[in-house]
């Protein structure tokens, strides 16, 4: 096989979704400049969180498994409400019911099917945005073509203007889908951005956390035929096995994940490694970057 | 099943990659306020264009065709070794080598595999740029991340800097593969765009065109295991059937897709229209968009 073809590129989506991030990139890059994989390796343990257990969601279908980390930070209630729904299993036993191409996969029950909704509830209270008060945004300098600021928070990524702040629909970001007022979501309803950053959602719909492992398994969905992409047929539909809180989950059952703390200098150094892309591959090292471009590493915590 | 979560929310796929435009969505808006159904129903014939048939590529897979459209516009000197390679059937018999998640989905055939390049070659020089002389861009007026000017020309996104002008790496746009060297590409292998554009690849690659229709069948391609997502095994990959240029086809094979005239107004009114959000739906009218979320619409000439 040619190996030369755009050999020496590693995309955001390496290690968003690849954990542990992907070094085997270096490999293509010269050695005098540093990968991507090299500046993880050098980065000091303290660079690094666990996931929080209690906000996060390990969603099993039968093609695999998919782990989401939910955001108490920018959506509390939706946090809370999402975990509450998981505990009353929900969930289980729901459908992936769309998948759009360059848009969403979206999964939820049936309308008249009887769901319990255990100590969570239908629907809840927008959480569009938060107040930038007490939120620490790691900001990137280029412009962005829908919000004044745009960086990253808490391990996500986010956009902000005036005091208002909230997590960017970028792929793999997590949403509440809604009916047509504001406050008809709370997460009974989930969908994933799949494609091009839609980002005209961001401040419309409730982004709740993002996929941290597992996104191959939901973009890859056979794409719905109906209008926007739902299925037409129920069992063109796949079915979800069951979601859970990880805190529910015995430790040995947990896949220990970290994720690269987004206030750290390592993550810095991860930024500009992909804004200006020095590796002899480039002949143009482009020196911008757009916030949904940036990749967010996990790895598997490895002193177990 | 819910139509409620997202219903009113038409994404550039819809009409870029299922023809006809898609007016189905029209239904979930407000009957006051134009959808892109509607407007894309009310434009002139005059403001749609045939594909040319002589740089349109149709690539069978057992999956399904993929069309696509080249730029001899933007990349002469590729659209004729594409379609002289094709021609030459360098194609048939190739595979879908790759498919990396959130970044592209390649083609080509096996390095030590003997392949006829008839009147192509197997490289040529690059076409990462072009001179903006003769070219007439419709602009957008908000700011991109990686270019001071981005819009549309000749039916794709387009971004420009000083006197240079080039196809913008959006969601389902098609690039030439190569090597470390500028001049080690040339269409022989090719990749398609299936996640967050990869604007970085701007004038580091040659741009060559877009996907005109079957973009969900590359979109949801397995993505491969080994590094960069290629496929570790050779039985994991897809064989590509055939590769036809549309010329050679018998007119009643043929798709008779049109696309709409980037340079029309109703085309105008589309951006418009997806710029600000005037649907009921979106309580945030959002007022500003990205180039490669801007719809590129799509539909079979009805008139036969």
């Amino acid at each position: 096989m040619r190996a030369w073809v755009l050999a020496a590129v590693c995309l955001a989506a390496c290690a968003t979704t690849t954990p542990p991030a992907a070094t085997g990139q270096a490999g293509a890059e010269t050695p005098t400049v540093p990968s991507l994989g090299d500046i993880l390796q050098a980065s000091p343990a303290a660079d690094w969180r666990p996931l929080d257990p209690q906000n996060t969601i390990y969603m099993d279908l039968p093609q695999g498994r998919v782990i989401i980390e939910l955001s108490p930070q920018y959506t509390p209630n939706h946090a809370a409400n999402i975990t509450a729904l998981a505990r009353a299993h929900y969930y289980d036993g729901a459908w992936i019911v769309r998948s759009q191409d360059n848009y969403v996969v979206q999964w939820g029950r049936d309308e008249n099917e009887p769901a319990g909704y255990g100590e969570g509830h239908a629907t809840i209270g927008a959480e569009f945005s938060r107040s930038r008060r007490g939120v620490s945004i790691t900001r990137l300098v280029d412009p962005d073509s829908y919000a004044p600021v745009v960086g990253f928070a808490g391990g996500f990524p986010v956009a902000a203007e005036g005091d208002e702040t909230w997590i960017a629909h970028c792929y793999g970001v997590v949403g509440a889908g809604r009916g047509d007022t504001a406050d008809s979501g709370g997460g009974a309803e989930l969908y994933v951005v799949i494609g091009q950053a839609p980002r005209h959602l961001d401040r419309n719909v409730t982004t709740v956390g993002r996929v941290i492992q597992g996104m191959e398994i939901l973009s890859t969905m056979p794409r719905g035929t109906g209008p926007l992409g739902f299925y037409e047929q129920p069992s063109q539909r796949t079915p979800i096995t069951r979601v859970r809180v990880e805190a529910d989950i015995p430790e040995s059952e947990r896949a220990h994940l970290e994720v690269l703390r987004t206030d750290s200098a390592t993550f810095r150094a991860v930024i500009d490694s992909r804004r200006t892309r020095r590796e002899s591959w480039f002949l143009e090292p482009t020196g911008h970057i757009n916030v949904c471009n940036v990749p967010l590493p996990v790895r598997v915590h490895s002193a177990g």
